[in-house]
């Protein structure tokens, strides 16, 4: 079936934005216009580049179209706490609009390619375009929601529950954008990261993970995981998919 | 000297609010005037009394005007991870204008005194009252921000930076609305309350509340703490407050 010529434009551009949003609420042709109109500079970063270091002002608010963002905070100490993965059709630094310095710092952990919306105050851009405003903060609810989540793991739940969890909301997250392959989802990280961001040792990382592998749930690749139960990770991590407030995923059991 | 009748109005109803919001933008009559007229509910709560459930849906959206409310998980094993804590001042259950049903409970840990606003969806939210949509948006973020750093206490910080670190924050917190007594702060939890907010044991929170006492930062009271150096507690904490993004603070030094 032809497709209409401005779903056609979507295509290339926000088609992940799109699918996102459309599983949360039903996205009005405001919300796609808006998009479309503001995205329209495109800009690259590099493996490993940083889109804004903590304490530096905010270039821009970005639509993020490919790759993995990294968000991370640096101790005293010189520790490393990684926040949250920001992947494709997630806003990175909407806090643009209300904040004037960054507290933490943003990466590409993988090549990325993103829109720049200009960094209006929220304010400003409510005024200017109430469909974005809509679009950010509901991007800002979800991602405290996520954190909320974390925090649990972080407090509550032993190593095996903490990368079971994670793996089954990256699964979930990945699924939703399509970018879940059968039974297989994308994870372009280290042991290292997957150490800083749930808060153990890179050795009790290693020995998780091959613990899970051993009771047949997982296969580690090269930058992915084969998830070979979903139901049997689901059980070890205790996993509730309430708080992703996504109503129409499609489950992998 | 006299003040002028708008300010009179406000005083005894959304000054907390007002005082929080201006240490972060210059608070536009027009915000005012949105909260002055939206807040004229009055609810109030009973100590341990349930705000919302998680799975339930939303009432209302409430701006806490006395008393302290908890946000936390309950995990399928019975434990609890405490999510935080909302102050006078702070929005409750703002995810009621983006979301169908509560992720996590909401409980009055204090007795609390709040005003219930509509739960219009957001976008109605903004088209109605933009200047309460930005107040909304920018407490969303805030909190946000408050979960980022506490990921980082969780993930990669020690007990006694963890508690150093919740006292340094709340301090500061409480200090913004006006809710310190010199060095002395109100703390109306439990032990086993901080436990479950710093994934820590109650014996382990016991133990290092000791072990700060003992170095002469803190003395304990009955629902308050004294903070006997500020300095002492931030290098203790390895705190640094950007992340709160309060501008006109003062310091307790």
């Amino acid at each position: 079936m032809p497709k209409d010529p401005r779903s056609h434009r979507l295509e290339g551009r926000l088609t992940v934005l799109h699918r996102k949003l459309s599983h949360f609420y039903a996205v009005s042709e405001a919300v796609e216009r808006a998009l479309v109109e503001l995205c329209t500079r495109e800009v690259r970063f590099e493996r490993q580049q940083a889109i804004v270091e903590a304490g530096e002002a905010y270039q821009a608010v970005y639509l993020l179209a490919e790759g993995w963002v990294t968000r991370f905070k640096l101790l005293p100490t010189g520790d490393r706490q990684i926040i949250n993965f920001a992947l494709p059709g997630d806003f990175v630094c909407f806090n643009a609009t209300l904040f004037s310095k960054a507290d933490h710092f943003l990466t590409a952990k993988t090549p990325v390619r993103a829109y720049a919306i200009e960094k209006n105050p929220f304010g400003k851009l409510l005024a200017l375009d109430p469909a974005l405003a809509v679009a950010l903060t509901w991007a800002n609810a979800h991602e405290e929601a996520l954190l909320a989540e974390r925090l649990a793991s972080l407090g509550r739940r032993t190593a095996r529950e903490r990368v079971a969890h994670l793996f089954c909301e990256l699964w979930r997250r990945l699924h939703l954008i399509e970018l879940t392959d059968n039974d297989r989802f994308p994870l372009p990280i280290t042991q290292e990261d997957l150490a800083d961001t749930l808060g153990l040792s890179a050795v009790h990382v290693n020995r998780t993970l091959r613990q899970l592998r051993n009771e047949g749930l997982i296969e580690l690749g090269t930058n992915h995981v084969r998830v070979l139960s979903m139901r049997g990770l689901e059980q070890a991590a205790g996993f509730e998919d309430g708080y992703l407030h996504f109503t129409e995923v499609g489950q992998l059991r």
